[in-house]
């Protein structure tokens, strides 16, 4: 049977700022590199410690904020992760439970990825094939 | 054979917004429904003219533009959008090729709903039956 793994579909890659980054510090980074969202980790201990996205700046931009505002201020810091070896169905079902579009992926403690809801979509018209691949195998 | 299509996914409310309107009252917008982008109604003609997301208020964020900036100036104008009785394997294909995460749904030149990448991720889990049973019945 073919497992459909978290570490199948995430980006490999993982951006990462720290809590003393400014809001105008985030878009940039977020435009330049064509992303939605930071994982911010604590400079001293390196462990993760909150998760910035393009809807904390909106709800900033809302409130009228200034770009000197930190990442401290408008991180989230109760991050929910997901393991590498987990099934994309639990992946999407915790996204939707917690309506939430991306998971850092953690392994032993260690940040190895990154899951996000553009990952799960690109790998759909894939998917299709995998499930009827895996049933025939059954 | 069970179709999966667009009209069984997307979201059948859509939230637009005017070429008038300030990114500040776009942002609140966004915050205040809990949404990542507005479709862009013309007020006179009633036509769709574009689409503004998340990612353009980042974009000006990262400009240092000022919150007066207006819909016109920030929204996407060649708005790619899809039918309602197109399979969700083509919406996937069609986010991924233009590096989008949403599509207003048009059917007859209206405007009947909107397909996202959360939408298609909250439905992966119900997908992998769906796709057994048409299997079977086929």
């Amino acid at each position: 049977m073919i497992h459909l793994s978290v570490s199948d579909v995430m980006t490999g890659t993982v951006r990462t700022t720290t809590p003393a980054e400014t809001m105008a510090g985030v878009a940039t980074r977020l435009r330049e590199e064509g992303i939605g969202s930071l994982i911010v980790v604590d400079p001293t201990s390196d462990e993760l410690t909150g998760i910035v996205t393009e809807s904390d700046i909106v709800r900033l931009v809302a409130a009228g904020a200034a770009g000197a505002t930190t990442v401290s201020e408008m991180m989230s810091s109760d991050v929910i992760t997901i393991a590498p070896d987990a099934s994309i169905h639990d992946a999407a079902r915790l996204m939707r439970e917690h309506s939430i579009r991306r998971l850092p992926v953690v392994e032993g403690g260690e940040l190895v990825g990154m899951l996000t809801t553009t990952n799960l979509v690109h790998y759909l018209p894939r998917l299709r094939n995998t499930i009827l691949r895996e049933r025939t195998q059954a």
